[in-house]
């Protein structure tokens, strides 16, 4: 099946009629059919499938026993009302690019393995990149088991009604240790590309950022009858802190958003009693989110103080700032160095542009050059998660709006095509031994 | 069944059990239930029960096509985890009057009405009083059809499913030419019985009302890589107009309330493509209610332009301020004057307090007397909405501490004992024939 093929096939999975956009949640039967499809795909291709004890989908060709395995892929969950591109495009560009080097009859001398990861946007239990972090061993047994979605449900019930057995989950060393390489291609989720004018980039590293949920407090009551001063309405400290957030993020060089609410009982003639918003924030390193995060906290407590309610605040992820190895991220550029530009001496080392200390996602100023592009981003993915065990890298496609999670996320053609072929060369070069 | 054993009975039925509050919402199991115990205790007492075309049930004393009924009652439903006594109190103490009436042996020369309509609060398709509306003729059957709940059930297909006519729905003449007299009792929802040391009052008015959507439009986004400079986020609009409602009703001596609030897509990392937020206002006389919503709009239009996004405001509902007559408040008070206050001239025209005009809900200010208070009320009532057609007037009980539409909404078994007894007081009044 070509790109276009199995584009084609996944577009109608977990698609809203009404958004137009993707509501693939972890476990759900949107999930379910995606993993289906990838397990078709495969199969097709003569991959043997296996799925792991936390969840994740690999397809191997070559025996991955052997070792030094040279592993891509991303992930095929989504956001509420996600695009099309954010993860898919990692695992259609995979099986892609194993078909190109097939037609170019290229010599692999390690094992190839393509993953699917489980539950990377976190959109239903709230933390992000868990088939990853169980894998990895950053996330818990019992604080999995613990994770439960807006209905109730917990991990291990969702888990058990789609076919997997929540007990055996945890740490896999064992599986990691037979990746040689792992290369994630991803669309971009800003315009720094775009505004470079190049298809393709590499990553230099990710922001740190995490997830903290604030818990504005009142006292419920009615609207109609209810003195202004008699009040305890947490609707006023929550929009106090949504307008801190914003203008403290903007001084910080960082960003804040406030993109998720629960309010209780939700009642257009009721004062709330509980107003829960929840904080996305990241920076270009720990300590400017740290402070930036803290000072939302104080102007918060303030607020709330102001207004008669009380404030809780749980942090409920954190993820440090990830630098992928240079070592990979060298071999990368060197393999996608344009033609002329590699002399006998070998290429030049590619210039990190927009390191963590630099806000590229605030200002898109990864710099021009001849090479490919190397540029930080403020989003999360497995490949950051599997850094700090695994040889890592990610390749970037541009994506000419900028917009990522909503139905209008896009990439050209084109430039899923170059993606497809860097992606190619990448896996060629690394899963030829050089010994 | 005593009126403690009726409460005893009702206490469970539609109750949460984690917020302890009730979600008897319009047409539902629980409203199913409620209707059930409604007809058992009018079975009970030997009253012939009939379910208007509108879906308001009836428990007759007596034929009421003899006319000059004395009609009174409430409604069951309630907000989301409301309390226990707005709606409920109304039809427990009715049938507790009647019960207090036989016990006296009093004298009914008219056909006496116990009335509980569906769906008061309008917690489920967003307008509230839509029995009393419907037979009014204050909402069309088209409009009423047209009502949709949150998961997208329209009004008919809610009311077939718990087996009503939607086809049938509409204006009532007859059915309300028959009535003589409408007394409503209900809790009050403020604290002006509290602070006046008085355990009944009589209304004077209800402040008008209404509910108006507000949708702040912008663009879904990654929310850690899309640069504050480039987003269109509605949730600050949104946040900048709740606290500008505020402030504009403190100054205004009126209310403003968003405690409703519904975010696409609402995921943690997503910067929103729409925020809806749902302004309750009520003010003492119209042109001040007008004046306070329509500059909460020009503020929420310049906050939404600001950040890039569009606003578009719908009127969901408005109920002008209703006066209820002289004549039968008159008469009620009269009825209920304490023993001494009654010369041989007849008492004195009760005081009107808390005129439309005066901000009671906002002070709690019905001046102390000795005859029974009169005050307005800024909450909505099938009551107003009769007023049009029928002579009606309302009856509250005193809430020690003003908390309603929330679990811990109260009233002391003395009050209600002193709110079963003036009701009882009023019904015979009202039902002998003096001519």
């Amino acid at each position: 099946m070509s790109f276009t093929g199995m584009w084609r096939d996944l577009a109608p999975l977990g698609r809203d009629a009404a958004t137009g956009g993707y509501r693939r949640y972890a476990w759900s039967a949107a999930a379910g059919e995606c993993r289906a499809w990838f397990r078709g795909e495969a199969e097709a291709r003569g991959l043997a499938v296996e799925t792991d004890r936390n969840g994740n989908a690999w397809a191997w060709l070559g025996d991955p026993a052997a070792g030094g395995a040279v592993v891509t892929g991303s992930h095929l969950d989504s956001v509420p009302d996600g695009g099309a591109f954010d993860g898919p495009l990692g695992v259609v560009s995979a099986f892609a690019a194993l078909d190109e080097l097939r037609a170019r009859g290229a010599r692999l001398d390690r094992p190839l393995g393509i993953v699917d990861f489980a539950d990377e946007e976190g959109a239903r239990f709230g933390l992000a990149c868990v088939g990853s972090r169980l894998a990895a061993g950053r996330l818990g047994r019992e604080d999995a088991h613990a994770l439960t979605d807006a209905e109730g449900v917990t991990l291990p019930r969702a888990m058990e009604a789609a076919g997997y057995d929540p007990d055996a989950i945890g740490p896999d060393p064992e599986r990691l240790a037979r990746i040689g390489a792992f290369v994630e291609l991803h669309v971009e989720q800003g315009r720094a590309l775009d505004l470079l004018g190049r298809p393709v980039g590499i990553a230099s590293s990710i922001w740190p950022h995490g997830r903290w949920r604030f818990d504005f407090r009142g006292e419920a009551n009615h609207a109609g009858t209810t003195r202004l001063q008699d009040r305890r309405d947490p609707m006023l400290g929550y929009s106090a802190t949504v307008l801190a957030a914003r203008e403290r993020a903007e001084r910080a060089g960082a960003l804040a958003t406030f993109g998720k609410v629960a309010v209780a009982p939700n009642g257009v003639n009721a004062i709330p009693s509980l107003v829960s918003g929840w904080l996305d924030s990241r920076a270009p390193d720990e300590a400017t989110l740290e402070a930036l995060v803290s000072g939302i906290e104080r102007a918060a407590t303030e607020h709330a103080r102001r207004y008669g309610t009380t404030l809780d605040v749980t942090r409920e992820s954190f993820t440090p700032v990830v630098d992928f190895g240079h070592a990979l991220r060298d071999e990368i550029a060197r393999i996608l160095a344009p033609e002329g530009q590699e002399g006998p001496e070998g290429p030049r080392r590619p210039e990190a542009q927009g390191r963590p200390g630099e806000p590229v996602p605030a200002d898109g100023a990864a710099r021009a050059s001849a090479q490919v592009p190397v540029l930080a981003t403020g989003a999360g993915h497995d490949a950051g998660i599997l850094s700090a065990s695994v040889p890592t890298a990610m390749l970037f496609v541009r994506n000419p709006t900028g917009v990522s999670h909503a139905p209008a996320e896009h990439a050209t053609e084109d430039d899923c095509a170059a993606g497809v072929r860097a992606l190619a060369d990448v896996l060629e070069g690394l899963a030829a031994d050089r010994g």
